[in-house]
């Protein structure tokens, strides 16, 4: 698994209701336009074994996870994924879009959840061995607006319900992962019209990853 | 999850039908016997978090986990039982009986299927935090014996279907794990009849174990 991929990994990534998968389509359907072989994906699950955790740590069958037990989860179905979908996509040359990647563990579980991060290093260590998107689209947006607009879409989880606080400092880690590491992060105003921030989205990958 | 435990750690380990979960009872029914406070737990398993990851990795739903991702599920599974399950029951003074711990891991999966080393280490140090058992008993038996015994008795699972030559790799694992750590563990021989197991397992926890 240690070869460098000769496709293209972007990840959008975010709080609630930013539109990270309405971009994540609008964004593939745009690549493949311009006759680029594409595969969209998410997370977590975007394979059969992460779906199947998927279903563990969004379903309510647990009541609540230890928080270094459910970081140790999302790696787990991280790696499944890589393994499964995303490595070979990559090794075939495709452009893999993604709805959420690792930087969602770091937001939600570590800066959200108080899980440490030397913890988030060593298994992002072992799952990823080192591969990291080459774009990560960033798509910023206040806590109250976006936990508003994904309650009136209907789509709550058990990370929209842990409340307010935790909502803000979710965000302001995606703040500064994106900080912390601009060659690979852009943020982008997720507030705008669905429309514009796709454009935002084109243009900058545009810049960033030139064919 | 950092003070020292006030009450002991018992795990058993050990190939497949060797009789671990047997002897598992018996030893606490003896310690039970003795006015011990005891609690007799399972890996993986033994909290409603790490039995819902169990289903997962016994069950048939996923045909074949990458062996990272395998041994991030188990790892995941067993930080749950310790935060749930373990860790309190330590701290609360009881004797923990455990049938299978981390030493399972290190076997099936590194020694069996070829996960790095430095892998399980990671995630141990992630999951652990230092915590290891007071002793560990080794049911040592060879695998044409053992599998005979657990198809005997109906037991079949994943990792028994696996072959000879895995099993093999694993129960080799167990005797090296036993070899490295003689101050941790006790390897004992589980093709003795029960009784005798279950004599051998007493003598070594009176000896080990000092009350």
């Amino acid at each position: 698994m240690r070869q460098p991929p000769r496709g293209r990994f972007i990840t959008l990534e975010g709080g609630e209701g930013g539109g990270k998968s309405t971009q994540a389509r609008l964004l593939a359907a745009a690549l493949a336009g311009r006759g680029l072989p594409v595969l969209r994906t998410r997370e977590p699950g975007g394979s059969p074994g992460a779906e199947a955790v998927r279903g563990l740590l969004l379903g309510q069958a647990v009541a609540r996870w230890d928080g270094v037990a459910e970081c140790m989860l999302h790696f787990a179905a991280r790696r499944e994924h890589l393994a499964a979908t995303i490595r070979p996509a990559l090794e075939a040359g495709l452009w893999v879009v993604c709805d959420r990647f690792a930087d969602s563990t770091l937001a939600y579980q570590c800066f959200g959840q108080g899980v440490p991060r030397a913890a988030f290093e060593a298994l992002a260590g072992v799952a990823l061995e080192g591969l990291r998107p080459d774009l990560t689209l960033v798509l910023d947006i206040a806590p109250e607006q976006g936990l508003q607009r994904a309650e009136a879409r209907g789509d709550t989880n058990r990370y929209e319900a842990l409340g307010l606080a935790f909502h803000h400092r979710v965000h302001q880690g995606f703040r500064a992962i994106a900080a912390a590491e601009p060659d690979r992060c852009a943020l982008l105003d997720a507030t705008l019209p669905m429309a514009q921030v796709a454009a935002a989205i084109l243009a900058t990958v545009q810049a960033r990853l030139p064919r």
